[in-house]
């Protein structure tokens, strides 16, 4: 949770004048979010998302993740849509930061993950697969497999510290995977960050879906290898076929998987674990005294790496061929 | 800021389901409020602000906060009016924890507080006291002269880790105060707590007044004192005697003064610098390790204490008798 900068009313009036949604009513700080500074705004016209952009985001980044959610708007999925001001332009500066208002969804994310979030999420996600398909811009992952040594040299010293024997084994996961990380997979526009906390739902619906600052070109197959982790274990760190199981039918119901993808999901799966390892592990060693947010546990992810380098066939997510 | 209680989807749900306020649409955590979880919910029958009340708020007192609360709105005050479920009954229970639904208040609390805050705030406050001069409940004030030793005694052998000597000075402060408090001013509910958070303004005009927590019944002038320090101070520390002007103005322009009143502005005024700076100073020192909250600092107080124990006349206030 996170509202990093104080928008005073005098700049915030100021700033919602450029816009064509008539006067500022409320606008309430949001405690989510761990990136940027995040506002519900309620003005005449309706009720809008502000977002200012903190420094963990790359403004150079910014164009191409407010294209890509006009883009996605346009093309049936349901994600925050850019508001334009009055001179077309979206992104836009408040308080001396990149800031945008968009469109407010409605909707819940999960707090516990039952079986039918993981049916709603496998088909959104394949419908945002396909929706990227036109999507003109590029961005390669920056925390794909050739980030990740960088990561891991920034932490290797005092890995021990939060694990003993960390440091080995990330050394030794890290050179295997760079080996035979695939590099062939059809690819696109992957969301690359969905966790529950991005997906809204209304009962048993997928109602919307939020927060692509990740957003980047990478292998759909690698998006779908990151909610295996992020949606498929239980909180006792157990993996839940069933809801593997009802995610990768419903993706498969809406874009087919190739049989290269299919084989490649165990190893996708070890990547991904270790990229929210190395990231929350250099975020929990690095956290400032006195911050605000409360750093992820890293070793949550260990175990999801740990099971993922003991399967040998996709079989083991309940998929068959 | 502060959301303590992570409310689960399907507990929300089901609390929902009692009241007659339609589905739930959407439930965001909001970042204000150092005493409660707040959420801005938004279900089929408009937007509501749910509260859970944390730890600090006595379970015992919540009947006087909701009731004060329906009694205000019932008496032409905009305020949080509490919203009954099916049964009736407003003040319930979530997550382990009273909560209550409340109707939204439109309104931005001013950052920057304009002098014509101040003359709004004037009136407000005493319409409030007006309003509340029929509410049947009281509550002594806790915060009033008979509590501040109780808080001092707390604060007393690390007092001057914040301040060499500060021990000394509240010691004689505290005792000044004993001596000469008055007792006898025209008294009923009062706020108690009307920082520029807590009260919202569309363009010029007051539009609501929340947080209640500190309601009581105590001396009307010990609020206006509580706002003079509040509202009338710079950030630099010096006191804008046109905001204090305009604030008292506009306040006897609804409701008079009485002499006593009048002639004891000052040492109100110094009492009220004296609970929140003991308040601030009891949790700076007994902040937890990693608390999301920034305490406030206590020293801001001692500042506006010094001044008021300077004036000799509520001239000083920009008052005429």
């Amino acid at each position: 949770m996170a509202v990093y900068t104080d928008v005073s009313d005098d700049e915030l009036r100021a700033f919602i004048a450029d816009y064509d949604i008539g006067e500022v009513i409320s606008c309430k700080g949001i405690a989510e979010g761990v990136e940027n500074s995040n506002f519900l705004l309620r003005t005449e016209a309706g009720t809008f998302f502000l977002t200012l952009y903190e420094k963990r985001v790359d403004p150079a980044d910014l164009p191409f993740f407010i294209a890509l959610m006009e883009h996605l708007a346009q093309h049936g999925i349901v994600c925050p849509t850019p508001i334009k001001a009055r001179d077309g332009v979206a992104l836009r500066r408040l308080c001396g930061r990149p800031a945008a208002v968009v469109s407010f969804l409605d909707g819940m994310s999960p707090r516990r993950v039952q079986p039918f979030h993981c049916a709603g999420l496998g088909g959104a996600l394949a419908q945002l697969h396909l929706a990227g398909a036109s999507f003109p811009l590029r961005r390669p992952n920056s925390l794909s497999v050739a980030g990740w040594r960088h990561c891991f040299e920034a932490c290797r010293e005092r890995a021990n510290e939060v694990r003993a024997g960390l440091a080995d084994e990330l050394a030794a996961e890290l050179q295997a995977l760079e080996s035979c990380w695939p590099e062939a997979l059809p690819s696109g526009v992957i969301h690359a960050d969905l966790f529950p906390d991005n997906i809204f739902f209304r009962g048993e619906t997928v109602s919307g879906i939020i927060d692509f600052y990740f957003a980047c070109t990478d292998a759909f197959a690698y998006d779908i290898a990151i909610c295996l982790n992020a949606w498929c274990f239980e909180s006792d760190g157990s993996f839940n076929v069933t809801k593997a199981r009802l995610m990768l039918a419903s993706y498969r119901a809406v874009r087919a998987l190739t049989a290269a993808e299919f084989e490649a999901l165990p190893l996708l799966a070890r990547g991904g674990a270790l990229r929210f390892l190395l990231t929350r592990l250099y975020d929990w060693l690095n956290r400032p005294p006195g911050a605000f947010v409360r750093p992820k546990d890293p070793l949550e992810y260990l175990q999801k790496l740990r099971f993922h380098r003991s399967v040998t066939h996709p079989r083991a997510y309940g998929l068959d061929a």
